[in-house]
């Protein structure tokens, strides 16, 4: 195990009814001022926006409002956030929606305080001090809610980057499950989906002996199996839904990583795709983790892969064949995202085989390699990005 | 699912060489006068207290000290703390070593501000603010460096009691895993059977749908039961320390066990023999906790007893009579503390069975029942202590 720190200083305050609290937590991490950043129609329609204003007026809160933020956010809003709150002498942001909300959010809290362009800290500056920003959580699904991370799309050029920082982590985060019930079974298929990657990018490593974390992560996993198929089938199931969303806490807060090298090629892989096509991130990793797994079965030995098979799918080991049962394990995976809904290939995505070179020139490996699990050169990635092409169901 | 909050704001340094950072951390958590609070020869021997020192010093953070604290930790000591605390103007207490240290400097970090008598928060009073507490640890064991819990014994009368705060929460722990390598084998299979014990008391519960929960204890419980007997039959494996030390902060910091109804009446019965013999607490909850289950199995369904059987131990499950998997479990549970030198019965533990009345009043249950899994009344608590007083190996 390697050494590490682990700091998720984070209030959650987590069930039915949580967002009424809004006002009292605000108050308890000192904001008086607050930016309401928010998206666009579905908190508006669903009165959780109400809500929460009511809460903040109850406590006598004076906030400005920001909404607008888009899938896949960009940096234009988060430029705008920045103005409007050194106009408006705002001490605190208050993210309400999904993670791209409150990635959003992240970075103006970065941005406020800092004399350059926020955009350095997504070019790799590490971010010394933020606005404290709390969060009412919309979709189980990025774990922004309780990580020190964030991503923001740049308009000029569609390019992803992300930033990280302890400093960015949530004061509270409000995490109620009902809230999640009214979204359509796509989305909520492509939440799971992302916690499932976050999981998988820090399980496969390289670094030995990380018993305790290895097995969290396949707790958050093998709750994933069990409760995602539930809440497709009914998307009412408060106790599913309740599952899955701390499940997403757990497995982007860092408890299920520490220690130990950590992978995250898929996501930088499926960053482009999403950049390109604006399609939902957790399809983009559907398509592209199994492909990336298929790769690395083929380029590394198979005994962590055959680990997850087991552990994970229940698959039986084969002892005279490990790579068999890994092989086993990516199928039952992919089986698992078709049977949730999920595209399998880039034609149930929308993208196109034609694109894999731009992909790969987004990807910017300048001849180079990545690090990770399996380093990847641009043939690599280019064969990764062509086995998701072409993926089927077998 | 219940609803719960969860806070836990401590800044973790983990693995080797972390406790040259003490000076740093406590600057950085605004310590400027501090006690620095230890046991006896321990600490002293191996040279870390000299280390710890130095750290302080090389920050110019200036020092007092109180040795001294005993396992199962008195009150007498806690009193005279506090009158140093106050005396010196100390503004943070900073714990290097086990539990019980931990848990003495935390009940100090209570009484310094409160005008009436610390124990009032031993006898149910929540405690609104304490001085800030670090840690530097040196067993993996009671979980005290990430949680908001501890444990007192009151000279007069022997009898332990215990106290919970948000506030009490570290500001910050180091765990350096080379730390614990030069602790006896008994004393590690102890802490080792504390930390099972902590999962077990969350485990145990009547909330339905609770899978994540499930999951992340029985992923604790998996790690302790492989690496466990690593570290018994070589000490200076450091990789099984290190992951025994994390899930021993994990295991009790509550990320497994929020959202659900616990137990704990485990720890209750045992504590009453530690207070009486002055045993190790993971010597008395091997000899209890069996015993509590075998009682259990006979006065509840046994899934969740077959669950843990099959998820923890490997059994295979009788799907005709999933007692029968629920009893193979506690065998097992059994024959796993036996194998790593834990005590089965009261003669081994060095209790006694004529003593069993006196151990019952002292848990004052005044005619009626505990809470928890099954409640118990005195009958309940009575049988449980003959059972754990009689029991073998099978």
């Amino acid at each position: 195990m390697n050494n590490f720190t682990f700091y998720s200083p984070t209030f959650f305050a987590f069930g039915k009814g949580q967002e009424r609290e809004t006002g009292k937590l605000v108050k308890r991490f000192g904001g008086t001022k607050v930016l309401l950043h928010y998206g666009g129609g579905s908190v508006v329609r669903s009165g959780l926006l109400e809500r929460v204003k009511a809460s903040l007026e109850a406590e006598g809160i004076a906030f400005t409002e920001l909404g607008g933020v888009q899938p896949n956010p960009r940096d234009g809003l988060v430029y705008q956030g920045i103005s409007l709150c050194r106009e408006e002498g705002i001490d605190f942001l208050l993210a309400v929606g999904g993670g791209s909300t409150i990635d959003s959010a992240k970075a103006i809290a970065m941005g406020v305080p800092y004399e350059g362009d926020f955009w350095d800290f997504y070019c790799g500056k590490r971010p010394d001090t933020a606005l404290p920003v709390g969060t009412v959580l919309t979709i189980a699904a990025a774990g922004s809610e309780g990580s020190g991370d964030t991503v923001i799309t740049k308009e000029d050029g569609l390019y992803k980057r992300g930033a990280s920082g302890d400093c960015l982590r949530p004061k509270f985060s409000i995490l109620n499950p009902e809230l999640t019930e009214t979204l359509p079974a796509y989305q909520t298929a492509c939440g799971a989906t992302d916690i499932m990657a976050h999981v998988f990018e820090r399980y496969f490593t390289n670094t030995a002996e990380v018993e305790i974390t290895d097995r969290l992560c396949e707790a958050v996993l093998l709750t994933m199996c069990k409760e995602t198929p539930r809440v497709i089938a009914d998307p009412h199931n408060y106790d599913a839904r309740a599952n899955i969303m701390w499940a997403g806490m757990t497995a982007h807060n860092n408890i299920v990583g520490v220690g130990r090298a950590q992978d995250w090629n898929s996501h930088e892989m499926e960053h482009q795709l999403s950049a390109l096509y604006d399609c939902a991130h957790g399809a983009g990793l559907a398509v592209i983790m199994p492909a990336w797994m298929s790769y690395v079965a083929e380029h590394h030995d198979c005994m962590r892969m055959a680990q997850m098979a087991v552990r994970v799918f229940g698959c039986q080991m084969n002892f005279e064949n490990p790579k068999e049962t890994a092989l086993q394990g990516i199928a039952a995976f992919r089986r698992f995202l078709a049977s949730i809904g999920m595209p399998v290939n880039f034609e149930q995505l929308g993208a196109k085989r034609e694109d894999i070179p731009r992909l790969v020139a987004m990807l910017n490996l300048k001849g180079g390699k990545t690090g990770g699990y399996v380093a990847l050169d641009e043939a690599a990635v280019t064969e990764i990005y062509e086995r998701a092409a072409a993926a089927e169901l077998v």
